[in-house]
């Protein structure tokens, strides 16, 4: 057991390095199922949508000059020539002095150019119409194009889809859609302590919980995690292990044992792997300190690795692991998961000297104010994390956050 | 073609009809796919965590009282016994004066009460180690059950699992857990002029979108949407359609033809299903007023009418839909799915007289402050939907809203 020294990374520093990871490839996917998936193309408009004019509105097609003046107390009359029914295309255009009826989402009629509503009108018996009100051209009714028009760019590539997107698109008649693959994300736990989560522990031992931790972060952040289990302290055992992860993931994270031995013989594996390359070993953040990222194998593959404690190791996910995710994933803007909240801190706290400081909070409202209030705990400790609905960064620099100042909560998705 | 009045029912007077709806069944699902899930049962820990005394910090473990007093000019010497190996127990306790080296996570041996941190300490040739700092009893370690205390109910029933969830109830050895079904979502289409996504439409007719968009909806807030295809405007095929969604869904969701004829025809098969009771017609909200709620079968499913125009649909589905699926889903507070913001309006905004008028906006950012711009266009477009992040509600009885007012956003989910 000998004592280590970091040489250590700003996040920007690392963050820095994910450009030379290049998102996954790319696969088509049924409409159906690409809620929250990424396009992988632009998308243009193949078609106007509506393509025809379209009625807004339960009431009857006219030419707009026809009622101009008309009031209740001095109605114009037109004379109804038939219906347009849903779905079909109108039989007559509409001449001067007449009408058509037009149920909502029916085709105009040629030289109708507005649609009088229902609720102004009567019929009378001998088939004339009667307007209380003009409408202007174009009233009631949708344009061709108006919603989109043909070759307009709707959607770039690296964007999320979703719900309304898919609307959209169906509209458009997309049937299906390229969207970056899902990233695989390998999570190995190393450490002699460390068993099953099935099984009971002889004193000293504890459950795999990191693992279960970060597949679900990576599930969350749309990856397909793997558990692939506990890999003993021993460097052939965890060589192995990550060579296997190499070949059939997008990204391996390894959660390592915390003591310094475990952390040595994790990275002496992560250097054996072929055309490994150690970016950082040491991140300024607090928790996370004993963070590594690599890249192996060719093309370079990501390799986080994350450190033993659960607090840390689900600080260094959210700061570091979720934009890696991101990079992998195609997005072009930062992760559509998880929000922010202002709120303001409901004491002060002492930031962690060169080290950007995360401090889990809760938040709590008190009539119109969102209180912040820190969780403290050791990072040992999964049980404050639970309690809290997301965290507050103490920058690099800071000595600290007063009482009463305001903070913004980076928020744990999904929320409650 | 008859003008239509409705007996407008408010927003809360129709949340307040969905007790009657009872959650779905309750199935057990493996830990590893239990993320977003909500759970079924509350969860007490059954047992300590940990379950042992054990160091936060690589160093030695001591008697507290044997360092007091230590400093770097006046340093106390301790016999060191040997080491603690990972995930094993102590060999032997310590002694006054005495030490064992214990890792990170390992178990702190008998009669130790704190942990010097390597840092502070000198390994002398002749097996003495030096101490440079006192540590107080308790110092870099964690108790047993510091964590959590068997016995200690850690969730209440109806709590979506969150990454950090999992990882405790992992802790805990917790491999299977009950949670709620997902609640399944039928999705029906109706409409003379609708065709399916993969057709061209002739002149006067548009494709589904609207099962596309509330299915993606319905996916995002834990559903299972099942997309039904396109019912004639015809009673008897509307109402088999409807009876044999009852049979395999929680929720039946019908998007119905906007025009009065279709909505008629609606109403009259949702009448005629067994056991039904039309709870609501026509909603104070704008846009969405001609949305139905329905009870149907027995046990009563839910049936929701939705709007023909996508941009009303899309907001009773936000407004009514979403609490509708949380109830089913059987969560306790509202629904994790979808965040606020609070922005401050960009332009002038005059309510609808006698509705709640929920309005889209997309946020912007201009130095510290976050504007809501309303993207304004009739209900019949997807685009201006495509645009918003979100909608800003307009209270009923509220006339409008002052540039400059700050509001919430109710925030689409996922983000960008």
């Amino acid at each position: 057991m000998t004592l280590e020294f970091f040489r250590l990374q700003t996040r920007e520093e690392v963050l820095a390095l994910y450009p030379r990871f290049m998102p996954v490839g790319v696969e088509e996917v049924d409409l159906a199922a690409a809620l929250d998936r990424v396009l992988a193309a632009p998308v243009s408009a193949p078609e106007d949508v509506p393509s025809f004019p379209r009625s807004s509105m339960d009431g009857y097609g006219v030419r707009a000059a026809d009622t101009f003046g008309a009031s209740v107390g001095a109605p114009q009359y037109l004379e109804i020539k038939g219906e347009v029914p849903m779905g079909a295309v109108p039989q007559r255009p509409v001449g001067v002095g007449e009408t058509l009826r037009v149920p909502t989402g029916a085709m105009l009629p040629p030289n109708a150019d507005a649609v009088v509503m229902l609720e102004y009108t009567a019929e009378h018996p001998d088939g004339t119409l009667e307007v209380r009100r003009p409408v202007a051209p174009g009233e009631n009714l949708l344009q061709p194009g108006e919603d989109v028009r043909e070759g307009e760019i709707l959607f770039p590539a690296g964007l999320p889809l979703r719900p309304q997107d898919l609307g959209l698109l169906a509209a458009l008649g997309v049937t299906h859609i390229p969207v970056f693959r899902r990233p695989r994300v390998a999570i190995l736990s190393s450490g002699d302590e460390i068993v099953p989560i099935a099984a009971k522990p002889a004193a000293g031992q504890v459950r795999d919980s990191n693992a279960y931790l970060a597949a679900a972060q990576a599930a969350e952040w749309g990856g397909i995690p793997a558990i692939k289990g506990i890999i003993a302290d021993d460097f052939e055992a965890l060589k192995s292990a990550l060579a296997a992860a190499l070949k059939e993931a997008d990204l391996i994270l390894i959660s390592g044992g915390s003591s310094v031995g475990a952390r040595d013989l994790t990275l002496e594996a992560i250097k054996a792997l072929p055309a490994a390359d150690v970016l950082a070993h040491g991140v300024a953040i607090r928790p996370g300190k004993p963070t590594i990222l690599a890249q192996v194998g060719a093309p370079p593959l990501p390799l986080l690795g994350l450190p033993g404690h659960p607090a840390s190791a689900a600080v260094v996910m959210e700061v570091l692991g979720k934009p890696l995710l991101a990079r992998l994933a195609g997005l072009a803007g930062p992760s559509p998961w998880g929000g922010e909240a202002k709120a303001l801190l409901s004491r002060n706290l002492a930031g962690a000297s060169g080290r950007e400081d995360y401090v889990r909070v809760r938040l709590r409202t008190e009539g119109e104010t969102l209180w912040a209030d820190p969780v403290l705990g050791p990072s040992g400790l999964l049980s404050p994390l639970v309690k809290s609905d997301g965290l507050v960064m103490i920058p690099l620099g800071v000595e600290g956050l007063l009482r009463g100042e305001p903070v913004r909560v980076r928020l744990f998705s999904p929320g409650r």
